[in-house]
């Protein structure tokens, strides 16, 4: 596989009501980010947007300047609320019409006497855009330039993550390990800023948690250099291990 | 409760590495969300971003612009990853420090004699930023003109909003309907189109679902007006019953 020389990042714009409504609890982010990272490609900012076009429309602008790659979810589908391929064409200033091959693909899966304006409505997207495959549902999702869209259920986005892995091409992946500890964080605070100020390429996180009734500190380290991982573990659990914190698991 | 006369609008802005690394699932924008619909607050858009402070300050300016109010969640506990005080401060051209009335309360939660370093900065915030109290673990959060800065761990969060409520003075409640039905989103969506080309002031979204085993769809109607809400589900209710379509929940 090509790999970049540089960090590769990515955004992830998340278009629903429901979602900002908070009447379903987004799972695609997560999913998307460690596939992602698999892959290689850090996901640098995500945004949660209203389906209007407006919003779309000055999002997509913005946005796809900023980062390698942009991965859309949601309004793909047939019905009135499903504007996001028209509002993409909009943002690049393309038109939006049938794609040959998604239009046959469609009229394939629901048959011909089935295949509805509801239906044909998703084999239109905006013109010179790619198809994404979509192994579980017949609807296509697109790329156009360096725009990735998606379907919103979470399921139907999954399977067709599998093709497209090799449209992406990632920098080096970063690697993780993460120590699990009986204490909390400011007891802990001083000396985890000591062992992050003498490793530039490794990023310490610190996250809280509340489990089975105990508190207690997952300490999270990252960096695409294994070697810098090892070092600054060992330097961790040497403090941890000085100060009598009880290490839950690592 | 006093209540404004136009849509209240507002985003929120989760900051951490550890939700873009998909390490952690976000469930603040799911509460927050409901939470402020409750009080007549719409949540217009949601940023997820790195705790690097130029990608806070940036954030902050552009979006506070935008929204009545705006909820950061995460950032501001005792470890070297919380920079997210310090970066509000910047992004209002605020100096940084101790908060009298935020030292004292910390300093009696934790003992004068463990009163450490560490949580010691959790008591720094932006200059003429007030608390938000924190009946869950000491550690305020805080206001600045329309920026409110919570913690990022859920349980905390929730107890801080409590004491928040009458800080906020939203419009109209959003009020909604929901019907599920066993069929696909094709087979409805001319028929949606047309009821809600009728409703200028009701959303109705079609979000497909796949739940024990069965596709089916939730069309959900969304108002501020409850009589336009009842109309609207009245004509839904009668196509799914002339097509036919069998109503699993309504």
């Amino acid at each position: 596989m090509k790999k970049a020389n540089k960090k590769v990042t990515a955004a992830i714009v998340i278009i629903g009501n429901e979602i900002l409504s908070g009447r379903t609890q987004d799972i695609n982010v997560s999913f998307l980010a460690k596939w992602l990272n698999e892959l290689g490609v850090i996901v640098g900012e995500v945004r949660i947007i209203e389906d209007n076009e407006i919003s779309i429309v000055n999002c997509i602008r913005e946005i796809k300047k900023n980062f390698k790659y942009i991965f859309t979810t949601g309004g793909i589908g047939p019905t009135h609320d499903d504007i996001t391929s028209k509002s993409i064409a909009k943002a690049f200033n393309l038109s939006y019409g049938y794609h040959e091959e998604a239009y046959k693909i469609l009229e394939k899966y629901y048959g011909s006497d089935k295949f509805s304006d509801g239906r044909k409505k998703m084999a239109k997207i905006p013109k010179g855009a790619s198809l994404i495959y979509n192994p579980s549902s017949g609807a296509p999702g697109f790329i156009i330039e360096n725009v990735f869209c998606l379907p919103g259920v979470p399921s139907i986005l999954k399977s067709m993550t599998d093709g497209l892995s090799n449209k992406i091409i990632g920098g080096k992946k970063t690697l993780s390990k993460t120590i699990s500890v009986q204490t909390v964080e400011s007891e802990i605070a001083k000396s985890l800023e000591n062992v992050q100020n003498g490793f530039k390429n490794v990023e310490i996180g610190s996250y809280p948690f509340f489990r089975l009734g105990k508190i207690g500190v997952s300490i999270v380290i990252r960096s695409t250099e294994k070697k810098e991982i090892d070092d600054c573990y060992e330097q961790i659990v040497s403090f941890l291990k000085k100060k009598e914190v009880h290490i839950i698991e690592r």
